[in-house]
């Protein structure tokens, strides 16, 4: 089989560190990927004045398949978060994160297991803000048919193809009648087509509540990108943390990025102490993508299992492993 | 002494019970309250086809001092739900939200001690909204100094009267830079003028993902509307759920209208299965408010003994006690 290009970005700070982390699981495991590796995050490039190039863009345009590590937002005025101007310049409109206990990594929450899946273009992040008169001050969310249809759809299609039963989505039309109103009749007419798949709507804050008295009651969330912001965290917190949570970005074209969404740890970069397990498991969403689920079930188990055996624990973890006997164990 | 005049909507659903419930416990207390009763509710007055009475209003604003049971929404165009308007009506700028562990209820955390103090006019809620072209609507969230030095200046007199330490910030300021923006620059501006008292500014993603690991990493937490709505009830459900926690609202002219922020429960009213432990719970608040701090602790520890003896305890709770063997225990 000839191997597929997958764009790889390591990112800042431990960037780097759990980026070789993955690549040498994926060496080992024969993982039939080959990476094209380019650097985006805060430091500039000095010819170019660069923090993200065309050519890092394209890349991922053209393999339609990629992996990111952390990335800082850079210091000075005027420079947006790259994170959000990756999801922009690509078109990333979903954003699709599992959610699931670790077995041998006690919470207070046993079994979880969820998936969030955000909007991730508009809403609350629009960016439209201005001063109406001194002292107040407006800001705009947007939320269109499109792109409510688009993310809903998302939704469903992974409900279907990976077994799940229901889609609960997640609002606050009883305060947002126009906005959210829109966003759940988009959704109520994606529901229609997938008669197979239960469809339900919960109302924010009613959603935060059952999520921490009962995660069990949820299966596939979908909603607007400010709520998917707030609740996917609030999940990462039932299982442990950022560290532990993968996370993909679907876009335009079918373009497929999986990302760590925690930060780039500038405290401990380069000391051999990260945690490579979120891009670990986000590259896992990435190899489901591509239906590599054999070579994602065998890496995925390989992760849960170091973890439950507790020999080898990053220091995150409780445990005294660096990055890189972890990775070796795994 | 002159007994205190305080406004009672005992509002639908098992509101009429629960109140009953308050009204008994008050009386062989021996509070010197006197309830002002008054009805709003979802019945329409048939003489005047009146929802919310003028009446009513005034009562709130002569007493000062008010409980409200819970309301349903009307049913037909064109009504706001009654929380809203006598948010709006009243100017009740600030909702207090105590949320503790009862002890010997046990859930998954224990030791929860935290308030929150959410910001009640304005941002999520201004209810402006339209439609820009087909299938692309938009909201207006708002936020003003007026309002936000407002709510602040709360949370620190709260804090200060009630021996806390620290206060929190809970923002999304990283993307809502304008809005969110304003809202903090009033905090720390209010915040300069009690040293004595921890200001910190918390991420809202970041704050409920912490709430959920650790939330005695918080004590008073202020934000504007719709954190506020999220995030106190994700702390209720850390301690039970709504049926549990109290709540007050502040307004303009030193109102203090406290209130049971749970639904009102039609499948269940006229039963005698009501819990009345949060519109108790919220009379509490009242009481602190009216610095009748004895009596506020004496029957917030009967409601906690009664719930961690457990000999009786309403169905909510997992026992089997009508609402008034409940409230006779007490
Ligand atoms: C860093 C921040 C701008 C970002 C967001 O708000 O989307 C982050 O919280 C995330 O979830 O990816
Ligand atoms: C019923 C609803 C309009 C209300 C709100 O959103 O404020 C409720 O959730 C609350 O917290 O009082």
């Amino acid at each position: 089989t000839t191997p597929i290009t997958a764009t790889l970005f390591p990112g800042d700070g431990i960037g780097p560190e759990i980026a070789d982390s993955v690549k040498q699981i994926f060496k080992t495991a024969q993982i039939p990927i080959e990476w094209e590796e380019h650097y985006v995050g805060t430091e500039v490039d000095p010819r170019t004045q660069s923090f993200l190039t065309w050519e890092s863009l394209e890349s991922v345009r053209r393999n339609k398949v990629g992996l990111k590590g952390p990335m800082a937002t850079p210091i000075g005025k005027g420079h947006r978060s790259l994170n959000l101007t990756l999801r922009k310049e690509l078109n990333l409109y979903a954003n699709v994160r599992p959610c699931f206990s670790l077995p041998g990594y006690k919470t207070r929450y046993d079994g979880v297991d969820l998936v969030t899946i955000r909007e991730n273009t508009e809403g609350e992040y629009s960016g439209l803000e201005h001063q109406v008169v001194r002292g107040v001050v407006e800001s705009i969310k947007i939320i269109t048919r499109q792109a409510s249809l688009r993310v809903a759809e998302h939704a469903f299609q992974y409900a279907k193809a990976h077994g799940r039963e229901r889609v609960s989505a997640i609002h606050k039309a009883n305060i947002m009648q126009k906005t959210d109103g829109l966003f759940l009749k988009c959704c109520r007419e994606v529901a229609e087509k997938y008669p197979e798949i239960k469809y339900e709507e919960v109302v924010i804050d009613n959603c935060c509540m059952m999520l921490v008295k009962n995660p069990a009651l949820f299966d596939v969330l979908v909603m607007p990108n400010l709520y998917g912001d707030i609740i996917s965290d609030l999940c990462a917190g039932l299982i442990g943390g950022l560290g532990l949570t993968p996370s993909c970005n679907i876009g335009e074209g079918g373009i497929a990025l999986a990302e760590a969404v925690h930060g780039s740890a500038p405290d401990i970069a380069g000391k051999n102490m990260a945690n490579p397990t979120a891009l670990l498991l986000s590259a896992v969403t990435m190899l489901r993508h591509l239906e590599l689920n054999e070579k994602a079930d065998q890496i995925q188990n390989a992760v849960m299992n170091t973890i439950a055996e507790g020999k080898y624990r990053t220091v995150d973890l409780g445990g005294k492993s660096s990055t890189s006997d972890f990775t070796q164990a795994i």
